[in-house]
């Protein structure tokens, strides 16, 4: 009997790389390479990697922005057997000492610009032996951290790895941390096994739609969602086994991004509504031309205002659903050619959508008893997955891991309903949900309400304890510069959705109280967790 | 930590069937099926089988033509944990006893037509416990054979199965015999895990080019490859889990195929070179219209001549490539849109080559001594193959599994070139190549020369030993009737290629001899084996 065949990295890196010799490898505005050079400086960082004493099972961290560089790391460092560790470039100072330390980084290739972030905590980083720069230009930074080596100048000199060894595909491959509104960084992590798995259902995904959002042979890549986060979506590994032209736009400058989209015809993206909100509100962005451009969003739902946005200029926007915890990809909102053919209302309506479960992804809906909800598209239910590649724990970490699984399934932690057509609505967060009288209540969905009246700023939802009810909502309004609100005149709005059928008639119940400003988390993301306890 | 997720058959059973309730599968032109009723169809046939007695490990052969309940046994079959072995339903009785005892068939489920056969043999099938009849009317046929019941009857009276079991994914799913020109049938098989990546692998090659004969999710599928062949190249679970509606034709009849394509709207299929010649070239197919079908041609190589006829008729025909041995598909051949811009000529030259290996297969020449061979389209090197889906070995056969696997690599028995954006093209089987002089020539390419010459209507090119040379071409030719066809016109017209560059200068050394008929095997393939005896 001939033996089991390993589902490896390296085989993502084989055949398309080499029949592609001419393909390009963009990266920002400065920088072209071949797949031909591709393949040889992977082979020559794995042997740099060997080289420097690089062991299987050693961890090897990266801080960079989108690079070329990076996704030459994304090969050559599981390849040999090694972890790649992708660090948030954003974390404060004390978690990247958590994360670094938790993670065991034995080696850490860091971007010049994080050398005075590193610097201020060099002495507490005792795992790592040696620390590599990568730079853009030749010149070497003057640093108090002991460098090895510059990244260009130890590959010219390496010895390039031609064939790369086989081992067992639950091999540990990447490493990357989550960070919540609560609590210590949580270390997510994925075996070869895993990335391929997820690299081929997600390729199938993409691209067998009949012609709306599909990712095919002739696109042209451009991730707009860091490379440190969960490997970019995963979507480099699908672009590269596709064979397309890939550009990596270094750091997030929107004018740059636009600029890049329109220079380099890049026909797929994908990004959080942020940026893409950024990219068609920027003015110095208006003069480049992103009709045809095809984006997946993803990290929040797509708000409604921005989808339309991104129609009216010819943008092809739709929605993903994932999380870090699940590599991330689970689900795709996909138009057919009938409901491309509807009017834009109905369009934005599909668009912004969850969608469907990529291919070996089961998604379930259920209530408090565990029962599954009904898929009318109406009954909300606590969503939970299983598929091949999840994280199969938090890293070292068991109390949190006992949280996220329950009965085989993982909890995702949010709120969503399905429609007959399987096709799936996030409508909350499981925490930030309201229970009024045993019913479930939408934060996001009120929220979303309450930010259509003209004279609203900033909405938050929370629930309140009601000796009666349970919960109540009250909602915390910030009203526009200038203007006088009356918190009546709120309630009032609501109720008018209620009498619409658009919100359950709980939704009267809510109490409204303006405030001056609502309390944000450090990446931007409103801290329901503070205003529970100030409220 | 979570444990592994195994990759079962019932992953792709989940999502895409619940997920299109109203979806359509067609059995011939007689009855039609919603998922949602094949859904439950499955459930009750694995309910059927349990109460039966079939038992994990067990196994289940079917005799049938194309149909739904071939499908219904292609998911709850495995999803029990038994094993399905396709019966092929063109064998001699003698061989049916052998592979039916071989793989120890528990159940056999018979269409009425294959009753006659079954019967001539039943004394010697000794593993059979029970016979299960599969008919199109209600009608009970007189019969020697016991009977156990009648497939729609049981599946009325069954328990349906909600829940199917998690087992290891390394199961055995599947069974099937491969038959050669000499010795008996040998056994392949397949994994769960197998049978996933290869759909998965298959539906990312198949949907992701940018437009020329790609597979997605608003095609009308239907094959016409057996579905005892390998199961029918695999294609019927990508396009299950595409959700796209499936046309099951039962027997291949050209006028009722080419009927079928026209008025269910038939978008994509896949068969021999030998039907799609036949619905193109039937005179009582002429009336249908089959402009924007997408076929891929595989089981032998497609003749430039058929190439041609379907592009005039307005198909969409390409090359795919694998074997019994390799799930089967290994290779595809899907034109860019520039090719597309070409001229027939050059677009017929494209569509007939081997193509590229899918996701995770690697393919690699070799010359006798283990050397790869360079990558220029004329040096050829014998196909050697690794991929996730491989049959690990010939069933219960040490000695022709020996044979299978070398180093690692899989022989394909194949010889081909491959061109420097890696698209191979198979010119010859490794036993028919001719060594003259240490070159190979390709018996496969001289016959294609010599079958241009005007008055010939077969030909057969073998090595003949030669003290000199090692061993000479030998053409034994078929003049068309009527013709005085003199064998140094044929030697002449090689020559000329020869000169055009188009064949090896040792082409030369070609004898020509003039016979009445050509030796075939049961399937009607040239049998060289017995030519190189005769001559």
């Amino acid at each position: 009997m001939h033996s089991i065949h390993q589902l490896l990295i390296k085989n993502l890196f084989q055949a398309p790389i080499q029949d592609h010799p001419e393909q390009e490898i963009v990266y920002a505005e400065t920088l072209r390479f071949t797949y031909a050079q591709f393949r040889e400086r992977v082979r020559r960082l794995a042997g740099m990697l060997l080289a420097r004493g690089v062991k299987p099972g050693d961890t090897v961290a990266v801080m960079d922005y989108d690079s070329h560089r990076y996704l030459e790391c994304y090969y050559a460092v599981p390849m040999i057997g090694a972890v790649l560790h992708t660090i948030n470039i954003r974390l404060a100072p004390e978690q990247m000492v958590y994360t670094i330390g938790h993670a065991e980084d034995d080696v850490v290739l860091v971007n010049a610009d994080f050398l005075p972030l590193l610097e201020q905590i060099k002495g507490r980083l005792d795992t790592v032996r040696e620390y590599i720069l990568l730079t853009d230009n030749n010149e070497s930074p003057q640093t108090a951290l002991p460098l090895s080596g510059e990244y260009e100048a130890l590959l010219a000199a390496a010895e390039p790895v031609v064939d790369f060894p086989d081992f067992d595909e639950n091999t540990r491959a990447t490493t990357f941390y989550t960070t919540g509104t609560t609590g210590l960084p949580k270390g997510v992590f994925f075996s070869h096994r895993q990335l391929v798995l997820h690299t081929l259902a997600g390729l199938a995904a993409l691209s067998s739609n009949a012609d709306q959002g599909r990712f095919h042979r002739e696109d042209v890549y451009m991730p707009i969602t860091p490379m440190f986060h969960v490997h970019a979506w995963g979507i480099p590994y699908m672009a590269t086994l596709l064979g397309v032209k890939q550009v990596y736009p270094g750091r997030y400058v929107p004018e740059a991004l636009a600029r890049l989209i329109s220079t380099e015809r890049v026909t797929f993206s994908h990004c959080v509504p942020t940026i893409l909100h950024m990219l068609l509100s920027d003015p110095k962005c208006e003069q480049y031309d992103l009709s045809g451009w095809k984006v997946v969003i993803g990290g929040a739902a797509l708000p409604k205002s921005v989808c339309k946005a991104a129609l009216d200029r010819g943008v092809d926007v739709f929605s993903g659903y994932g999380m870090s915890e699940s590599c991330p990809i689970l689900a795709l909102t996909h138009l057919s050619t009938d409901e491309l053919l509807q009017d834009q209302e109905s369009q934005v309506a599909l668009r912004t959508r969850t969608g469907r479960p990529l291919p070996l992804v089961r998604l379930r809906r259920v209530d408090d008893d565990g029962r599954e909800a009904p898929d009318d598209d109406k009954t909300p239910g606590a969503l939970q997955v299983r598929a091949p590649w999840l994280t199969q724990s938090y890293l070292k970490d068991e109390r949190n891991s006992e949280k996220l699984w329950a009965d085989g399934w993982m909890n995702t932690g949010d709120v969503a309903c399905r429609d007959a057509s399987g096709s799936l609505r996030i409508t909350d967060r499981t925490k930030d949900v309201i229970k009024v009288g045993g019913e479930w209540l939408s934060s996001l969905e009120l929220e979303d309400i309450i930010l259509r009246h003209p004279d609203v700023a900033e909405a938050a939802v929370i629930g309140k304890p009601d000796l009666r009810w349970g919960e109540t909502p009250l909602a915390l309004v910030v009203p526009k510069q200038g203007v006088t609100l009356p918190e009546k005149g709120i309630a009032h709005h609501v109720k008018c959705f209620v009498d619409k059928g658009v919100l359950p008639k709980e939704a009267v119940l809510i109490k409204v109280r303006l405030v001056e400003s609502i309390v944000k988390t450090s990446v931007g993301k409103t801290n329901k967790v503070a205003l529970r306890e100030m409220y």
